[in-house]
């Protein structure tokens, strides 16, 4: 029996890890469970999923959902509470599946509470990838990745020669705007960029796709899963979604993985690595019925967002945190109808011309950057309307 | 230093092994070399790589080699001969790159005397997977695969759960006819077939690209070398062989190896395994310079020959042995100019309605099965002049 605590549970990838556990419950369960303030969601999944500790956004939250389980279950709230839940003593393994660079200091806990990590929440490398990275090096953590890109590359790495590994190559979509020209993303709305083709996910990560900063925060936290640097990773568009990423080797041989696009693959991967189990509620894969595989370079002038993310990854330090804190700051804006599209990318780049980088920043730093940054583009915003 | 007998050095595949040997003598050496009859390709080739054995296929080849050689190396001929240089006793590997069922014996008697197999004669499993496999589990020998799609799936289950595996998925370019009708087929020249669009290859192979029953006889491979049923072993027509066979695993992933076609690379890989090493001579694959992959369903009605190999497979026992020497021999009357293109299938179909199978043929079995499949067929090719 693997148990497990769920960080972001309500969530898109959340969800989707219950339906998978929700399969086999006989080899997994969910022993802490945490979200925001749903509770109408949240509420069905806890008495079917019955965590002995259930961790909420704030005090009100954590009042109004101890009144419905009648006191049964152990409450706690905020980043405390979220801290407590990745660090369950009955949990063996840590699913951290919340969004943003708030899931940052649950991963550093649960490591160092020797959690083994299936890791969904990007933000938190991209943030601070020498802090986590560490850090799973001195307590000898396996992290797993649970995203599409990474999991298909961790594959791919399986029983292969990695010292011979000489490029990654992520693939993506193209998002909601991959067929629309810069003239043309000037006035695209809110609910155009929550249109993805092929994915069907969260708002923040829906629209980092379709200003391709999603793919640019991938190559950070690849640079940081596989100890790859920046001049070995590489970007494909591939509209289809059926070729999840590839790693190529020195004799020029490319590992692959494939599969119709659901989350439920990656996720249940880093749940039954290195076995496989039957995963039913996904579609088989038959070339011939999808027939053609279309593959394209990324067009950087388009989608300047993937520049600045290799750059951001390059200059390294704190450059990344203010990266990820200011585009989720823009992104926000962006869905509140603040601003438009394409000022997205023009806030990140302000933000990263404004910043004095920090070396090797610690925790405090990184926190601190990350509140600077969000505060930076917060008023330009501000300023903006 | 991996010490290496080659069988048919200078064909196709021998050629390619020793230009993977070339790049690396501080690594790989030839210790046995063994040819047919070209003595003014092989000649050059044995004063390069300084085997210390040498077999030819018969007396008279013997004797002008020896006389080239003034003496120095050992030489021998015939079957035996080849069964000497596949055993010689200074070599770890065989790497089996004969054409036919005529390197069956060879790599049976290789396996009894401790040698790693590399195996590039399909025909060898095709003919007698069960007396092969059995010999090699009996002397837990290694059997690497050095076909582009063996190789492919090979590499694609390294470090993955084996019990999980649900399908294999060899592709196939279509060969030099891929585009004609049933009618256009029927007077196509051997020049046409010996037109492969990817690949270039020893005369055989492409003739059986062309009628499919290459990738027939890969089946009867495939399902010998990782233990599969039929029914889980199927094929996909991609005409650009860049995607060079794919696993599929219980959770609906499919793992793939990929690259621009070359025979280098399953035969580079098969003499490293499990590491991999530099391949300069071949290309490095960049999906987006390449833009575009098919795939579509491989039409039996048009190639038959891919069914009755399917059919000989599952029936079994001697009905493959037919398959293959009943192919062998139609195949060598149409690079005659002896039969119509379309006649090699009804050959082959011929022969197979004719046998009556033995359910577990032995060796002496195996070779009087064969040598009548083929008298069979040459009997219809003379009846037919």
């Amino acid at each position: 029996m693997k148990t497990i605590s769920l960080l972001g549970a309500t969530g898109s990838v959340g969800m989707q890890t219950l339906q998978v556990v929700r399969e086999h419950p006989d080899l997994f369960s969910i022993e802490a469970f945490a979200f925001g303030t749903n509770i109408a969601k949240a509420l069905p999944l806890i008495r079917e999923f019955k965590p002995s500790l259930v961790a909420v956004k704030d005090q009100t939250t954590a009042g109004k959902i101890d009144f419905e389980l009648g006191g049964s279950v152990k409450i706690v709230s905020g980043l405390q509470g979220m801290i407590e839940a990745a660090t369950w003593e009955k949990s063996e393994v840590l699913v951290n599946a919340v969004l943003g660079s708030i899931g940052l200091e649950p991963t550093l806990a649960a490591i160092e509470a020797g959690k083994t990590i299936g890791l969904a929440n990007k933000e938190t490398l991209v943030t601070a990838g020498h802090l986590v990275i560490g850090q799973a090096k001195r307590y000898g953590t396996a992290i797993l990745p649970i995203d599409s890109e990474h999991s298909a590359i961790f594959q791919s790495m399986q029983g292969q020669d990695r010292s011979k590994v000489t490029r990654l190559i992520l693939t993506a979509s193209g998002g909601s705007f991959r067929d629309k020209t810069r003239e043309e993303l000037k006035n695209v709305t809110v609910r155009q960029a929550l249109a993805h083709p092929n994915w069907s996910m969260g708002a923040k990560i829906t629209v980092d796709s379709a200003t391709l900063m999603n793919k640019g925060l991938e190559v950070i936290e690849a640079h940081w899963l596989f100890n790859m640097p920046f001049d070995k990773i590489d970007t494909l568009i591939h509209r289809e979604s059926i070729v999840h990423s590839l790693v190529e080797y020195a004799d020029h041989s490319q590992i692959a993985q494939l599969g119709e696009p659901s989350m439920l693959v990656p996720i249940q991967y880093a749940l039954t690595y290195p076995k496989r189990l039957e995963l039913k509620q996904t579609k088989r894969l038959n070339l011939w019925e999808i027939g053609t595989l279309h593959f394209q370079k990324v067009d950087n002038t388009r989608f300047p967002c993937i520049g600045l993310a290799y750059s951001a990854g390059r200059a390294g330090g704190s450059y990344p945190t203010v990266l990820n804190a200011a585009n989720e700051a823009a992104v926000h804006a962006f869905l509140q109808g603040e601003i438009h599209f394409l000022d997205i990318e023009s806030l990140v780049q302000a933000a990263l011309d404004a910043h004095q980088g920090i070396e090797t920043p610690d925790l405090a730093a990184i926190k601190e950057t990350d509140r600077r940054a969000r505060e930076f583009v917060t008023g330009k915003v501000m300023h903006h309307k």
